[in-house]
């Protein structure tokens, strides 16, 4: 059961090009192309001719052309060419789904395509803002659903047992660290401050911190789908909690966005964006490198868990006090399905 | 569901030597083997004593062997040997199947033997002429129905678009070939004239033509399995349309043979045969390795078209002008299909 | 099916050390594990928390941490330790199966705890006589059923067939062979003696007979999953048959332990000792390198014939007159399946 009246990402950007892409999404098999004029076309990857996967045609002058019998799409999904023939029956069309490029990413909505508002596609200004936040992004495949990802990234404390070779450091400064929670309609902000503690490795290697620093991990989930992340250091004394910016310590960003490919697997989109020597490329390809390994970890755990879970069901799993913000998060989740459902609640729109 | 009352080809003839050959046919588990007097058996590859497959027995002076406990079983099923007693209970063979030789194939008769007529297998004499018509054969294991294969061989379209870098040539040339197709109850037969028109390179590095040429694509079907391919090009004013031989130039024929392993995958046996520089053995050589190149592109397309409609099925599929021969070949087949499951029909016979 | 209510061999006791070990048995994903007072733990695969295979944590002071939040469960289950939480609610544990280490080996019990005699495991304390029976273990794992490998050696007519090239022989010799079998309630024992007979190669290699021997073949079922093997030769008028312990000539034990992972898949543990030149670690290794490879040969013929019956069935096989032992061995265990699903034959113990 998938929330398909929502904005996924289905590619970055930059790998829509003059190949097709195929790609499942909510258990759909998507291609993705870009036509001659630039716009990302996504359709459904089956020629309405044959049922050959248009993932393995070309994009030509037209639309993309079928690798069978040469029939063209257009972006919209219209055919426009039939090898031999003049006349195109009105039934040589396959179905096309709304999709957006912003901020880097192609946007798709797998729903009701009355229902799809650009605007409710969320922003994130800082894969535009290169010399601020110069970024690197990655795609994961995750043999997990995307619920699970999320269910992980709502639960810092597996911070210590699956990253502790990597990012993780000391399990319990994670399990301590005192958490406040703003929870809305469509998601929650949690954000947790270690004022005036040791800081990490990690930041001391990239800024040069010598003494004690105010810390921060800011998290927000934004419903169904992503989660973005803001975290960083300042020197103590620097004003970390009064300030907008918390510019001149340490400061990475991360969007997480995850993109059910089946019930059982999904697309990990992610990004980092350093805050910091944005003029040494090497920052950008230090921090990315770091969080590239940490998430596979992620990867590894999430895949184990969902093939139990997929074996012996979740009905008897035990809430701890840590799963309080994931606790949230599926009640969000639980009401926006509920919505995606129900008809009524679309014609009240 | 399979067409079982009719003849297919279960190997090449070369392929059922004095090993057992195990091989999945409509769906089930056959074991072919050569006894010792050179016939070839075809049993259901499930010993009656324990359900070892015989293909990993071996064949002996009586038959062949099962590998686990040694029970022997003839040409027609019969268990003649089990080791440690003398009687051999009437329960004791194994189902045979009508298996007969011909033309270098091994043809199998998986419906009622009673109406297995070996004069219906149909004849293929090029493969026993190998002064005029040297020949290679193949087989491919294709990740799709053995329809999807034959209708890709109804329509020629394709071959612009699946073969461009091969034997493709030219999309429009197929395209706009004008085809005379004679249809009849068992199958069609397409000829496809290229008047006064420029030869492939092929075609050309093949037999030195220097000019213009008369050429020709003649495509029988016989329903279920067979296409018969006759293709090549006289000079002009050679006659080509009036020789029943057109000797003297560039002719290539191909036998096509697809056989249902599963309802989704299939054997594609095929052939070809040169009818120009015989006495070459690189041009029989060179002929086949074109022909293989191209028939992967085939494979590749098929599996994709496959993997599409057993996910999504063909109930909204729609047809074009050159999917003609491909829609007769189809009710040919229904008809063939209707009548294999009627018993009544079988009684009328 | 399984009978469950038996002990099985999870783990060779030597496995299950510092890291957790996980297995199927019986269709159910069990982590074992050897706390810090050196005592095994075997809990269902599966964190009471988020579900996450325990396989994957580590094993700390306490227990068996979680790798994904760091719950902590002892030997029994319990759950004792819940990261950020005093505390601990009285549904957090994991189901834990009685688990007995015993001649090396760690046997489980799947079925109801209640009835988990550890009187009822058999003895094997060859195992434990490392002067006398030097030996050494293996772990295969095998593409069909507990059950068909058990078939496999109630019928030791396969070795000429199977075995042919390592420990086979002549299979005339196997068939022939006069057997004297004792049935009981909980399996059965049969005895091969092959008076006045010429050593086979591997054991005039191991002892260096010259002349003829007395040789005999032992194998007693333990049901529901153990095979005890004692093998050997005398001198001819040296007393075998008269003697019990029949040494000074050639003699191997091994046990063969089948625990099944699914209904089609099993584990097979197994064992080699050598009752001869008991200093020489060459013997124990040449000893166990022959088995092994004739081992790999069941494994081959049995995961073959699974899949055959695992598509075709075995309604329709046929029993032959060495299928004597087996069909003894089916009946014991028709037996205890029906006592295992019987709550009332459980009450009346």
């Amino acid at each position: 059961m998938f929330i398909r009246n929502a904005w996924y990402i289905a590619a970055w950007a930059h790998e829509v090009g003059d190949k097709p892409l195929g790609r499942r999404i909510c258990d759909e098999p998507v291609v993705l192309f870009r036509d001659r004029a630039g716009k990302i076309g996504a359709l459904i990857d089956k020629c309405c001719h044959r049922g050959t996967p248009l993932a393995i045609g070309k994009v030509v002058e037209q639309g993309l052309e079928c690798g069978y019998h040469g029939l063209i799409f257009d972006a919209t999904g219209k055919c426009v060419v039939i090898p031999g023939q003049d006349h195109i029956p009105e039934k040589a069309f396959v179905r096309s789904y709304p999709i957006v490029e912003k901020d880097e990413c192609a946007w798709i909505w797998m729903g009701d395509p009355a229902r799809a508002d650009p605007a409710l596609i969320i922003d994130y200004p800082w894969h535009n803002d290169h010399k601020k936040w110069p970024h690197k992004h990655a795609l994961y495949h995750i043999e997990g659903s995307a619920m699970l990802m999320i269910d992980n990234l709502m639960d810092l404390t597996h911070l210590g047992y699956v990253h502790g070779s990597t990012i993780g450091g000391n399990p319990a400064a994670h399990v301590d660290a005192k958490m406040e929670t703003t929870r809305n309609e469509n998601g929650l902000r949690y954000v947790r401050w270690m004022l005036n503690s040791v800081p990490p490795p990690t930041y001391s290697k990239a800024v040069g911190f010598t003494g004690r620093v105010d810390r921060w991990q800011d998290f927000e989930f934004k419903a169904p789908s992503s989660i973005i992340q803001w975290s960083g250091a300042l020197e103590v004394g620097k004003g970390a909690q009064e300030s907008e910016t918390r510019e001149g310590g340490f400061s990475l960003r991360i969007l997480h966005s995850l993109t059910p490919e089946t019930e059982t697997t999904c697309h990990y989109f992610w990004s980092t964006a350093n805050g910091y020597r944005q003029d040494d490329p090497a920052a950008t390809e230090q921090l990315y490198s770091e969080i590239a390994a940490a998430f596979l970890e992620d990867q590894a755990v999430v895949a184990a868990q969902q093939r139990r879970l997929s074996e012996l069901g979740d009905a008897d799993v035990v809430d701890i006090v840590s799963d309080a913000a994931r606790i949230h998060m599926r009640r969000v989740m639980d009401r926006l399905a509920a919505q995606d459902r129900s008809p009524a609640q679309h014609a009240a729109e």
